[in-house]
């Protein structure tokens, strides 16, 4: 397999856009990737792009072709959606990644796009649920709010993790989107405030819970041999890999961890040739507080069950030995489902490249993103290096 | 790039199956898929699913984990769900084929699956209908019956196309459906129950349209060096060529072709070494009548404007020149979108193998399997030969 680089980043603020459709917001992402690579869209040898449930949200399907052929793409290149859940841009970055690797294709344009906020709550509450299994867990009435509290619960219960260490990765993440500009939720918030949320599923509050957004994020890769090409500022993938586990949160022996974010973590550590160790910093998929402290366990930053330890003793501050989220996380930063995964690589490639202004980490050399899909039933992990 | 060779095929029965479910459906082809390869599920590397708008007509989402963990896939295996309309099958097809052929994988399943008799007509149409441009075509109310009505009313128009041209692609393949087992809808018409069908949108009678319908189709693939590990009964993907045009109507110069179908024709035919002269028999994608007399145009087995005639002279006859829809197409056979692709796969490879009984096709060693998406904005042709 070859490597290959990421030439380009683009990505919308992320938030409640009334007077924005899917498409506008794929294709200002899409523009500002393929200017940043200097690519033209006529260069485009394929055209990936994630998106959840944008049929169900705003009635099109169709997507790829849909937004690809209108940011000016030759027509005739393929263009393919990627759905897999809340990961769907993490998959649809894997599968460009491999077409690349692979030799298959040289220039790839990856997008990812969700247009939530135009359905009320509770409709945009049943359409998340179908990222679970909605034959049990649907039936049952179980939201993923439901679903990760009862995660949270139990992890709580083993391992003595509390509500002020959850609490402390939501104060932590809405600091950090506070110095977002492209943030959706841009309010520093106090533990006390964060501990006084309004309850949404006992033990998480609203503060525990990443927000229902529109956005666009995309990327556009291409073999590291001929990066320079096409830019200086190009990323190199040096790891990522996509796995898979049962959709079904109670077919799972324990629900503390996930087997698929360790397994994507320890392929894409092999490609790499890198360990936990190694990583400077990385955007986790905090969907939930709680999510974000499993998965600095799964992926080794931390021992088990001490994830919101780890948060809670500042750890994963900006300053902290392994900054988490200095974006503002989907937490703060809003999560556009869709978009989620594609702009994880945006936002590590932003510290990457030195360009994070007042969130800018000290040590920008090797960053990590992980992309969830439902309660664990897929992840992508990426590994990547400044040029 | 590496020759493919598809090593099992598998494919439930087209219909309206009340006490079915999606993921029982994709179940039971995944598994006479893998039974007919000789494969275990441990053995898959990488799981590709087909499926159009499942979220919409079950629910259900995150279709690709939800389905292929239940099917005994390795956990961890990359589960990855496809979506470009009717082709989402095909396209599913595609990128797993560009998986084995760059060398990335080598055994991968492929699976295509709808569910849509759970809902009632109107909503079926409605859903349809997000396979077109929504903020356009939707907006005015113009169902799939619609645009492809003026297509045909185009057809006629510039070529003398007549309603009996259509009638007899119906008849034709309603008399091939009678036959196969596994069709929906096995009933013999005659030309005049054809022409005096209940209007549907003028000129298109309920006999030129295809049916609603549940059902799933798998393949499994393997590098063509691998495929005698498996099976003597395999079949070579001589070519196949994914690609897109944009998806309202209303933007192209012509209607009265497709030229997203022409480029995957040309694509496919140069990978193979071949032209249209060398197709034996095909399965097109027969959404509408005149979507199979367009489709036999683009491809090359019949002049600019002769596809209606070719048919009704009887060149597309089982017994005819080249055999179209021997599997009654998706006018009797049934279209459950996501599966169509996947499925055409399978009924070419039953022809391949001298499997189809009283259907079966003098010359079968290579035959060709074309899947539309929408009004002509995704196209996937593939071109296989016998082993």
């Amino acid at each position: 397999m070859r490597r290959v680089a990421v030439v380009g980043i683009g990505k919308t603020a992320f938030g409640a856009f009334a007077h924005r459709d899917l498409r506008s917001l794929a294709l200002e992402a899409i523009s500002q990737a393929l200017t940043d690579a200097n690519v033209l869209p006529a260069q485009v040898e394929a055209f990936y792009l994630g998106n959840f449930a944008g049929p169900s949200f705003t009635g099109q399907n169709h997507l790829a072709p849909y937004v690809g052929l209108a940011t000016g793409l030759t027509r005739g290149v393929p263009c393919t959606r990627i759905e897999d859940a809340c990961a769907s841009g993490g998959v649809a970055l894997f599968q460009a990644w491999q077409a690349v690797a692979s030799g298959a294709l040289d220039l790839v344009l990856v997008g990812g796009v969700e247009k939530m906020t135009s359905q009320p709550t509770p409709k945009v509450a049943e359409i998340l649920s179908g990222a679970g299994d909605m034959s049990g867990e649907g039936r049952a009435g179980a939201t993923f709010p439901a679903l990760f509290a009862m995660i949270a619960r139990r992890h709580m219960h083993e391992f003595g993790t509390t509500r002020e260490d959850l609490a402390a990765i939501a104060v932590k993440n809405h600091a950090n989107g506070a110095r977002n500009p492209l943030a959706q939720m841009r309010k520093v918030i106090t533990l006390e405030q964060a501990l006084a949320g309004k309850p949404v599923a006992d033990p998480l509050t609203v503060y525990d819970c990443s927000l229902v957004s529109d956005g666009a994020a995309a990327v556009v890769l291409a073999p590291l041999d001929r990066a320079r090409e096409f830019t200086s500022r190009f990323s190199v993938i040096r790891g990522i890999a996509q796995t898979s586990d049962g959709v079904a949160l109670d077919a799972k022996d324990d629900i503390t961890f996930f087997s698929a974010v360790r397994s994507a973590g320890k392929c894409a550590y092999e490609m790499a040739g890198l360990g936990p160790r190694d990583i400077q910093f990385a955007e986790l998929h905090d969907c939930f507080t709680i999510a974000e402290a499993i998965a600095s366990e799964d992926l080794g930053f931390t021992g088990r069950g001490e994830g919101g330890r780890f948060a809670s003793a500042g750890c994963s501050a900006i300053n902290g030995r392994l900054p988490i989220n200095t974006s503002g996380g989907l937490k703060s930063k809003g999560h556009p489902v869709g978009a989620t995964g594609t702009g994880q690589i945006c936002d590590v490639i932003q510290q990457l490249r030195g360009d994070a202004g007042d969130r800018q980490v000290a040590r920008h050399r090797i960053g990590l993103a992980q992309n969830l899909g439902g309660s664990g039933a897929t992840c992508v992990v990426t590994v990547l290096e400044a040029a």
